[in-house]
């Protein structure tokens, strides 16, 4: 096991009804900025849910937040931080509108020039505005850690921030919210917890024994869940473990003392930069196939996981490594997730050379826990997942 | 799965060589007063390693500390804290040693008559000095939690405290501690996490999968690591695995949206506040019998735990549940651990009649994940423990 230090501070309230105790948590007068993305919470009862909690305080609104939170919008909302003097953010949303909000709360308190330093300076980021989230779409796990991913259209880059000042006060979490959400968003959800499950967990055994068995935990709670949440979201029971599930997916926690690979996320957040394709669904096309390349190096973890998760308890290490990665894929089938890129754009024959590309100019030399992955190896996984 | 908050503020710095970095985490110019056992880590060489960590600090020294952290000892050391102006506890020790400095956390801002009545009088503690920890010890959790239990010799009572204010602020978990522990303390952190683990577990299923699954990984854990932990404290990676189980197995974590049971505890303590055996000996006692003595309402959640932590696949749920209740005594002796009162002391023989008028005189009427055990069951499970 590795060396390791962890403080996560988030409050979790969760569970039903939990929304309106937002007024415990939140100081009396504050000036809150409530953040929220494309209007569906003021279809499904969410919006008015919160502005009812919050009715002894003086709320101001921003609405718009895109999916994969575009830099340009979250400027619109900073004047507003700044003109109307708001001392609280609260993001009512998923892991795009609590990103858009991270950024938010630290460029509210940034000085230097321009505040898209905060992310390509890669230093982490130590105080923030406070702000809290309600979430309405599990997934990313936003609610309980430190990390955005920011969008800038403009220049078609997808980048990463955090630290330790960037985590939620609290978050609530009311596993009611999932009776609304649409298949798509649903499978994606299941799919991008996952698929962080993973980019902890799949890289090469540390003895880490508790933190494998933690992974796999969630791993197994997720696949037992899916075809419920797929059948019924207003599935009371399936819906809180598999919201909390997503939350344990990427708190920290079972990040602690072993090595993380993350080089999935690294070229799926290109698809999404280049295709608009959605963030989950990049990770189940790229996923599986990071896996074949890599396979040597990860065959252990491979077959570890082929028996703890899908029972495959015959066969050498390389068969049962081989047979984990054919159940990945079948699992992302099972939501209905398309797994190869030639499923969502017809122009894909020059996307591995421009991933490698871009991986170059950004100074990329070595992805992945061995640090070893080069720009060229993600072009040859991205050419294996057309 | 039940509703819940949860919130643990406390930073981890864990692995070999963290004690160094005491001085990174303690503000500038505080006045500390480090507080330890009987000794022992002036032996182990852990308490050179915190003074060197500590040399450009104030440091006032109280050791003496005794298992079951004294009332009256506890006393003292608050009489040090006001006349040295302290402000800033540092606990260097096991759980007894960590809670009398939580107890110590509450009582030096305590406004009121005696500090004993922050154990009797049932409130959540929301303020204490700030304090951490340098864990010599792995069992209790107590590094990473908010809860403590004080013993006072001249009542014969051992009371629980807790409330948000008494988180350590950082904890240092170096697993390297572990090589110079006698295999009886070994024994029984062994046992007092894995304790830990069913109090929270082993109730009724509330169909909360994950936290199921996140306290299977612990007892996995534990069974795997302890013949190593017992054969080589100084395997650093079973001992890393051990002191991270320990932590875990009560930071509260698993104990969200599920009930708790804790009769166990409290029947223990009775155990130790009379005879003085060592606290997870008594879990071991009494643990077994009252699931025996329970065995209608806890049967499937038996089986499930058979199952998953033995891996008794075959029979009924009542044979596996049996069986899990025979694994948890073998596993307990294969420590070293005597599981019948009359093992530990000649003087039983009205033990059950003892504890219940004890509880009954507290006024505790149903203990349980029910609140449903009477003093009279406790009677029955204590004499089943003779």
């Amino acid at each position: 096991m590795n060396n390791f230090e962890f403080k996560n501070p988030t409050k979790i309230l969760f569970g039903e009804g939990q929304i309106e105790n937002l007024s415990k948590e939140i100081p009396k007068n504050s000036k809150i900025l409530m953040l929220y993305g494309g209007g569906s919470i003021k279809k499904n009862g969410i919006y008015d849910q919160v502005k009812e909690a919050l009715s002894n305080y003086e709320v101001v609104e921003f609405g718009g937040i895109p999916a994969n939170p575009e830099y340009s919008v979250l400027m619109k909302a900073l004047k507003l931080i700044k003109n109307e003097n708001i001392d609280c953010l609260l993001a009512v949303g998923g892991g795009s509108v609590i990103d858009g909000t991270k950024f938010l709360s630290a460029a509210a308190l940034y000085k230097g020039d321009s505040p898209w330093n905060l992310l390509t300076d890669n230093k982490p980021i130590t105080e923030g505005m406070p702000f809290a989230t309600v979430l309405t779409l599990p997934a990313t796990g936003s609610e309980m850690n430190s990390g955005a991913v920011i969008t800038r259209e403009e220049t078609k880059e997808k980048l990463a921030m955090g630290g330790p000042g960037l985590f939620p006060v609290f978050s609530i979490l009311d596993p009611q919210v999932i009776r609304s959400i649409p298949q798509r968003q649903l499978a994606n959800g299941i799919t991008d917890a996952f698929t962080h499950v993973l980019e902890q967990y799949m890289t090469y055994p540390t003895g880490a024994l508790l933190q494998d068995r933690f992974a796999e935990s969630i791993l197994q709670t997720l696949v037992e869940v899916a075809p419920a949440i797929l059948k019924d979201p207003a599935d009371y029971n399936a819906a809180s473990n598999f919201m909390w599930s997503c939350t344990m997916a990427l708190n920290g926690l079972i990040q602690q003392g072993v090595p993380g690979d993350w080089a999935v996320h690294a070229m799926g957040h290109e698809l999404t930069a280049l295709y608009g394709i959605d963030h989950a669904r990049t990770l189940a096309i790229v996923g599986p196939n990071h896996y074949r390349y890599n396979f040597e190096s990860k065959k252990v973890k491979l077959a570890q996981y082929a028996e703890r998760i899908w029972n495959i308890v015959e066969g050498t290490v390389e068969e049962k490594a081989n047979i984990g990665i054919e159940k990945t894929e079948e699992f992302f089938h099972s939501l209905g997730i398309n797994t190869k890129l030639s499923e969502y754009t017809d122009e894909y024959s020059e996307t591995g050379s421009i991933v490698s590309k871009r991986f170059t100019d950004r100074g990329w030399t070595g992805l992945g826990e061995h640090k070893t992955l080069t720009p060229s190896d993600a072009e040859k996984i991205i050419e294996m997942s057309y």
